[in-house]
């Protein structure tokens, strides 16, 4: 096993505004190829600072990642550093800076100076390359210590970790050991339900369960050495969480990136009418390219006048069953189909607050329309919460009655 | 302003199963009572290693706040390790151990011995309370150096802070020293843009200048002690910047929250007609309660077809023109105005990719309708990035539009 230490560089993970989720993703990936985290300090961004860190972090470890400072800023202090901590000079990369002002070119900016400090990396050093951003990553060895540098942007780091730094880490520390992993997700069950369902199954100890909440999904993870065998763990861990929960085994897809890739698969086409959610079912369902094969469009009728004049749901309707009422769900699912020439149709309306709750109908009841050639159903569901958690939750319901239907 | 240190301590915290939700309580805590977090070094349960890090972050900063290491176990090694730093001997807390027992007592649990340990402080330390755990906390002062241990548990830590451990940091700190801060967030500049521009400014040391980028926005942030005049600098930074690149002066809002509350005050209506960003803008209209009072609703027109049966943009001019073409664009804003009876028509038609884009009409182009009774106007854009990117940036762009409208 071997130990690494984190060093995050950032005054907004120090004042409460940002939460490190970099580190959380490191630990993880760290964990997954046999290596501990023994450490993560997080400094601000003060020369001094951050070399008596990176000491002090060698000092627990034998590798450190240090993330953030990479940018073109005068508070992007970490090439500088770690140069200095090496007595090394800082070198230009002319490959990564040809590539930062390509990106400039392709935005129609002009190229500020400011920029070239990043393609710069110390002396026997090598840079790790940007996939998604502009400021590459740099590695380097020290007094037999590896030195590791990587963007503060979560979707930066998490690619390079993908592409170069995994590679890296394995190389220098010769890893013989190796790390396998499985899982599944889930979706509409809190957190701790899917806990105590797995943890009564007395896993064994050498299996590492992890969990992962990204609201509305949880990750289900079970680690091990490659020699055990996985299987009839996850299989007895999804029969006690209950199948019906479980969208994938991929943890790398998303639930709306499962319906994109089951709608696709069936040939079959959608349209949204959509009322609290407002665009958000549409927004999912376009997220991944080529989503035009299945989603034609749709309506988002937030006032009521639009759900009459656009959708062509009677007045005197809403007016008797009120806007949000399983009758208009149904006439919008159904018009939705039916204006659109889609094969499905698909409503959400409801009540996301915080304000416009009532007795009768309190903030986070919500209907789902699904409406077929051969029929059209709606369901009643009431989930409280925030606005912002009523709307995710009513569009992720949304997205599974679709899933049902092209599965 | 004063520094704190934090000193978290568990295993847990370093292998990504749980986030260290305590130091970004704490941090935020800190900086309302005008305090500052230095450095939150995140170690695992071994002596030498606590050790060393209280060593470090007493020298980074002038108190400490160890966080967990308190329970009745084996790892739970706080209380030793800092009476050993101190060089003082440990002792039982009568009251504390009293606490301790009553509540075993009313748990029906019969009191093992091993909870005896949760009563012991340093010699010159005092007790702190916890009123909803076993283990209460205690601090000492060492070397004119404050150092406070917490339990890890959050709702222990939380109901802590509130009731002594507020009072017992501003007493030490005596706190006078009062920092304030002040603001502008941006839309449309790349962060080294901005950067360079500020720094061109020789900004006084004594203020602290921040940036924190959340695609799209950019947060800049002054601060500095509260006798010293922000405003100026303020002005100055914004004229460098360049103001039509500046939404709002609250760092607490975000650009979506600043063009809703325009719109709330314009009392005008909106409808949009969306392709390529499918449902993004209408989902950000509507993102903040009462915008009911604004948002009529809108069409997701992602298929030609639904452009022409449901926006009335003629057939022959998507022919000739193609679907993202200037003049689409204008059909898809007047439409969705008049169609939806609204003051303000907003559409969207581009190439979000990553694929269908051509030589002619690259991933990244997009054109904006902005619609209203005096004129109907589109802009043509060309922003290249991922789709997501592509889409987030569209959408802000239009957002941005509206803005004008209703400023």
């Amino acid at each position: 096993m071997f130990s690494i230490s984190l060093l995050p560089i950032g005054s907004e993970l120090l004042d409460g505004r940002v939460a490190d989720t970099n580190s959380r993703f490191l630990s993880e990936k760290i964990s997954l190829i046999g290596g501990v985290v023994s450490s993560i300090l997080t400094v601000t961004d003060d020369e001094k600072t951050i070399h008596d860190s990176l000491s002090f972090s060698l000092s627990k470890s034998e590798a450190v990642i240090i993330t953030g400072g990479l940018g073109p800023t005068t508070d992007d202090l970490t090439r500088e550093v770690v140069a200095k901590f090496c007595e090394k000079p800082l070198l230009k990369d002319e490959a990564s800076l040809e590539k930062i002002k390509e990106l400039f070119l392709k935005r129609n900016r002009a190229f500020d100076p400011s920029n070239e400090k990043q393609a710069l990396y110390p002396e026997t050093g090598f840079i790790i390359p940007n996939p998604v951003g502009t400021a590459p990553g740099f590695y380097i060895i020290h007094n037999s210590k590896l030195i590791i540098a990587l963007p503060g942007v979560p979707k930066e780091l998490y690619a390079m970790w993908d592409d170069s730094v995994i590679e890296i880490i394995k190389s220098y520390f010769k890893s013989s050991i190796k790390r396998h992993s499985l899982g599944f997700k889930t979706f509409d069950l809190p957190e701790s339900v899917v806990g105590a369902r797995i943890n009564a199954l007395e896993i064994p100890t050498n299996i590492f369960v992890s969990y992962r909440a990204a609201f509305p999904e949880i990750e289900v993870k079970f680690s091990a050495e490659a020699s055990q065998d996985l299987q009839p763990f996850i299989e007895r861990a999804k029969e006690a969480v209950g199948k019906e929960f479980i969208f994938t085994n991929n943890l790398e897809l998303s639930f709306p990136q499962v319906v994109s890739i089951r709608l696709k698969a069936s040939k079959k086409t959608i349209a949204t009418a959509e009322s609290c959610t407002a665009g958000l079912i549409a927004k999912l369902l376009t997220d991944e390219s080529g989503s035009s094969s299945y989603y034609l469009g749709g309506v988002n009728a937030y006032a009521n006048d639009v759900k009459v004049s656009a959708l062509d749901v009677p007045e005197e309707i809403i007016k008797a069953h009120g806007a949000v009422s399983e009758i208009v769900a149904e006439k919008m699912a159904f018009n939705a189909r039916v204006k659109l020439k889609s094969d499905i149709g698909i409503s959400v309306t409801g009540v996301a607050g915080p304000d416009g709750g009532s007795e009768e109908k309190p903030v986070g009841l919500f209907y789902i329309g699904v409406s077929t050639k051969e029929k059209t159903e709606v369901k009643k569901f009431i989930y409280p919460g925030s606005r912002s958690v009523v709307r995710t939750y009513a569009a992720y319901a949304a997205l599974r009655e679709i899933l049902k239907l092209v599965s």
